[in-house]
């Protein structure tokens, strides 16, 4: 069972959700003051327990993390940021640290309060609960429409010192993270790690590992006002402080990158109603946003996605949706592969077998569509997923 | 049954489609030379027969339109053009007039060979079945997904003399155009007009008439690559060519507007799986742009249109998608109602029975959501659909 030094972790039930699972108060707590960084989503429309961690943002410091489930406190207006503030205030008074150093995270349904009292309930039990293992608790705790919990660890060593890296996610639906460091999603991940890092140092990786995962993800396209990934480093690994350019920094990069990449593909997989997760690279664009809008317009295309969920290669609407991106392109030039089968060059179907073959590849439970636009170097990758039945049902029935 | 002076109509089935419905070309065919406007897609991906059509733009003219439906010729590359150039002389030869006077529209699959044989041979029949009265056919055979046929008709006078003007469209999904006189849709409409217009005046018409209308419209997001408005304007009304500020162009532009209009709505109304109409207007933005991407990004939002269908009366998704557009927007402002029904005030819910009003505003075929951003003067109004299970069964099922 991994376990990261100094970190504890505890997953409680306080009565907001209802279902087999029922946990939705999550506490992590280190012995120590740590590092902090976080990138929080750049909706317009921001929660209020984000709108808490921009100001902690700015002294780079955390000790704790309070999140609950169920209820997203979000478009709950001033109310709502005080019984945010009211939720780090009564962690730090159990816990005895300082109020400044506790971060926040909610997610569930949009504008509707709190409901504090039982949540405070909640607060007292999972400080009673914290241990060493509880990780799988508090990675229950913080679920809404997952079907199941997710985490990821990597160890590794810098010098003689052994650290831990650990992270753990939840994330459904209301998912196409754009994330930034003073900016927003609701997917949530919180990843510890016990090796010391320089401040800036911290800030700098995550950002970079967080734009091809955690922002290269759609589930349905709708960002959330509650995205937040948040890093923790402690120190207490005992490594001297991890800078750009030092030893070690680079694997300590490699691994965070791999807790992110494994976390966020675990989101696409379990998107609210999805049976497949599709990689949609787009290359040969003029350059890379270029790559990156056909990507993101191919990836939340309505008919592209029914067509996966259909199983059906249909290159024809992979291509319109490409050319409503409002980016140059020429149809003409355009080669398109599923998997590793040829289906499209130079913006015709290669042949029936290939065609064949490409409807192989679309029954897989994951695949790779490649388009190439013959125009420059402009690379994206986006991982999307299909849209089925089930997503209708569950969000027609349930309120976020 | 309405007519118009000097056009004829029909629609016959040539063997590209099968169903119910298995009328697949139509043709329309004015007795002398029509001043001719239109706008098309503004995809980069542009079927062949939209390319067709942008040169004929430069004329201004037209005589008639030959229309299959069925297949898209799109992504059919150079054989894709050179079919429909077969398309448009060989109307033109069974016709006896010039070539450069016949338009053409294709709606159906995309990236598949238009089946010429079939289709010459629905071209003869089809200059043989011409009536004046034929336009109930010619709007059958240019359907695909749709449920209903769809025209809109009004009559005037300018002077002494009687005008009449009739439009007839297609369209259910793919449903988001984006046309400009130089640029793409699959919806398609014909409006024909025995009224005399000078061709400057009837392009800026045209263009004003469609802006708020045919591209105020989403069903799923996708803009096709095929979409067209075309109208043509034949003169045989024998009145004074209208220009701009001449007596009676502004109730012909009126009249316009309401074709147009009529013919948009119907197409929402009959959105692949759609069983709901939902005007979004959203105003106090500051500037149109602003209020139309925001109305975008609700109008097309996957939670917000599964929300619709659940007939809930979700505010929190609705005001998650507008802070998602990427413009300026300050939570604490926004006032949103249901009809009348004021449910948010200030960006809080203004109480539980707001809510049950609003609920049953959610239950009816039709509703206005507003939403006030009270940041200045700019306004957009976009007219969506709700998303339901019958949405993903046609488009896993049916290749667009």
């Amino acid at each position: 069972m991994p376990t990261v030094k100094g970190f504890k972790f505890s997953g409680v039930s306080s009565g907001l959700k209802s279902g087999r699972n029922n946990k939705d108060v999550a506490l992590i707590v280190s012995e120590v003051p740590a590092h902090a960084a976080a990138v929080v989503t750049t909706s317009r429309v921001k929660a209020a327990p984000i709108q808490i961690c921009l100001k902690r943002q700015k002294s780079g410091k955390g000790q704790a993390v309070i999140v609950n489930s169920g209820n997203a406190n979000a478009c709950t207006g001033p109310q709502g940021l005080k019984d945010a503030q009211t939720m780090c205030r009564e962690t730090a008074k159990a816990l005895g640290i300082a109020e400044s150093l506790v971060w926040v995270a909610s997610t569930g349904k949009i504008g509707e309060m709190l409901p504090l009292a039982k949540i405070q309930q909640g607060i007292q039990e999972s400080v009673q609960k914290l241990s060493a293992t509880g990780y799988q608790e508090a990675a229950q705790a913080i679920l809404t429409t997952d079907q199941f919990t997710k985490y990821a660890h990597r160890k590794g060593t810098i010098g003689s010192k052994a650290y831990s890296l650990l992270g753990i996610a939840k994330g459904a639906g209301m998912i196409m993270p754009q994330m930034s460091p003073t900016g927003h999603a609701t997917m949530l991940a919180f990843i510890l790690t016990d090796a010391a890092i320089n401040p800036t140092t911290l800030k700098g990786m995550l950002t970079r590992c967080v734009d091809p995962t955690f922002n290269a993800i759609t589930v349905d396209g709708d960002t959330s006002t509650n995205d937040m990934v948040l890093i923790l480093a402690n120190g207490q690994a005992g490594n001297p402080p991890l800078k750009a350019n030092v030893k070690g920094a680079q694997q300590f990069e490699k691994h965070l990158f791999e807790v992110c990449h494994e976390l966020a593909q675990m989101m696409v997989r379990d998107g609210e109603g999805a049976t497949k997760v599709v990689q949609i690279d787009v290359k040969g664009a003029r350059n890379p946003q270029a790559a990156e809008k056909i990507a993101r317009t191919v990836g939340n295309s309505l008919l592209v996605k029914t067509a996966f969920f259909g199983e059906d290669p249909n290159w024809g609407r992979l291509l319109g949706a490409a050319g409503r991106a409002g980016v140059a392109l020429d149809p003409d030039k355009v080669d398109l592969y599923y998997d590793k089968v040829c289906l499209v060059k130079k913006g015709a179907c290669v042949s029936p077998q290939a065609e064949e073959q490409a409807k192989k590849v679309a029954q897989q439970a994951s695949f790779i569509v490649t388009l190439d636009l013959h125009m420059g170097k402009g690379s994206y990758t986006l991982y999307s997923s299909d849209l089925g039945h089930n997503y209708v049902q569950l969000n027609s029935e349930y309120r976020t």
